[in-house]
């Protein structure tokens, strides 16, 4: 095994769901998303060194912290006879619904990898990731998934063999818009139907193929109609997104083909054609929210290919 | 308009749901179907002249026959001033699952449109045929939608906008076996349930994702495989086709990569890589009916790329 001193990685937020594909579709977004730094240690095990950007709000307990299991559980994949300290960089703000806790541990994984020579393939780092994100949202993979493989992904289980990517048309750009109110996701979990009627089942899985076929065909102004068109998931979460509506309307008017709630919100993912309007759009949605005083973030970007990527390695 | 004095048409027999695809995928069959032959009269109306091939069981009232509905819609369509006197061949099993009614509905509106010149393109026949699948099983386009239009068919509504055409891959076979029991589609609907988890709501989506996908991807395996994953509507249903596992079972074991229920049943359709494996996989399901005795007809074949045809016109 490949012995490095320390290694850097970065990976993306991601968007989950996708508006109708509740549970089994996302994609990794451009530049945005967490960093996290390990050094080889002696000892075996993993020290949180130190965690930067979350005001102090993450758990400082290597048990608690995804970045911290997801480090460990990798080390135990390699048969690793070292440890690691590890430094957690946030770019992405907590419970956004951008993917925040899979982020943090995809990147630990993929550093803790580099340092023993990028041993394991990368889909083989997905155990990880998931025990990891399983101590904070649950054992699903619609976050670690594309944040760990990039692209847009399917997700019909929790092995790497359930995750396939699907076609990214050209011109998918994103307006993603942060509003600076908590959406915990255990919360936005508990307002979902615990039964569907079979009408509305039927309404999803014609959705969600409208989805996949515009995916191929490259056509974004169906793709944002069929993300658009849940009306199991979305209706039930619309009350923890304050002005929904009236955000949707700004989005579309400002050149927006649609807008979905991203993973359990409260970020709101707009499709727009090109990064011109994403911008115009991010702009027009802050705007409702500034005028209600809620502060927020926005970023306009498009899929990363590509997924987590290490950043620097030293020998 | 052309008034020609007679015509004939012949429409395919259709496998609606496609497994998991309930209610918003379909299939249309090479070489099975239905015919209709219709002359022109000067009184307006429909008279249905004779049918031939159902042993007498299909209803002579024009309002209660779909292929006489669906001429007396598509004269409407047409704004005719003629009425026809119809034939109805029937090439398909009643209430056997292959898109029976719909066949007869397609056929007859595809005929009566030729005695116009084709005046209406194919896709504005639809509202007619499905005018004429409500009288007998409700207004759904997932068997006259393929029928009509040819093809594999996402169906998400009632409008030709709503119905889609997917990729057919090359080496899609199908094994079609039809069991001598009934199974009436008003109960076979009933034993559907009507509410359905949320768990298996995000499960059935997942399956009709993969479905889309594997179509693009020409990935017959995988297909077959995701046709199957129906964890809602096949369950319900299956008591109603007997010895349903043993039926797949000696169907994968002649080489079949996956069965389903043909629509409503009692049909089954056999997903196999070639027509050999098919013809092989069609004798294997009938000698485990015939064990029982069970009579049953099989029919080997393939997608019908183009739907409903004009067989003949005389000016």
């Amino acid at each position: 095994m490949t012995e490095n001193s320390s290694a850097t990685a970065f990976a993306p937020a991601t968007v989950a769901n996708l508006g109708v594909g509740f549970d089994i579709l996302g994609l990794a977004v451009n530049g945005l998303g967490d960093t996290v730094h390990v050094e080889r240690q002696a000892t075996s095990g993993v020290i949180i060194a130190d965690i930067i950007g979350d005001n102090g709000k993450l758990p400082r307990d290597p048990q608690k912290n995804t970045a911290a299991v997801a480090a460990a559980a990798t080390l135990r994949l390699l048969g690793a006879d070292f440890g690691v300290r590890l430094t957690l960089e946030k770019g992405l703000p907590l419970a956004s619904g951008l993917g925040s806790s899979a982020a943090s541990a995809v990147a630990a994984a993929v550093a803790v990898n580099a340092l023993a020579g990028e041993l394991l393939p990368r889909h083989e780092l997905l155990p990880a990731c998931l025990e990891a994100e399983a101590v904070v949202s649950g054992y699903h993979a619609d976050n670690v998934g594309p944040s760990l493989l990039g692209g847009i992904t399917l997700i019909t289980g929790t092995s790497a063999d359930d995750i396939r990517h699907l076609p990214i048309p050209p011109s998918l750009h994103l307006a993603l818009i942060t509003p600076a109110i908590a959406v915990p996701t255990v919360e936005a979990r508990a307002v979902l139907p615990q039964s569907i009627s079979l009408h509305d089942m039927v309404h999803q899985t014609g959705a969600v193929a409208r989805v996949i076929d515009a995916l191929y065909r490259g056509d974004i102004h169906t793709l944002a109609l069929a993300m658009e068109a849940d009306i199991v998931v979305e209706p039930a979460r619309a009350h923890l997104i304050p002005h929904l509506d009236a955000l949707r309307f700004a989005a579309k008017r400002a050149g927006a083909l649609g807008l979905v709630i991203s993973g359990a919100g409260p970020t709101l993912a707009a499709i727009c054609i090109d990064q011109t309007i994403a911008k115009r759009v991010a702009d027009a949605v802050c705007a409702v929210y500034e005028s209600d005083g809620i502060t927020c973030t926005a970023h306009v970007s498009s899929v990363d290919e590509a997924g987590a990527k290490v950043i620097n390695v030293v020998a």
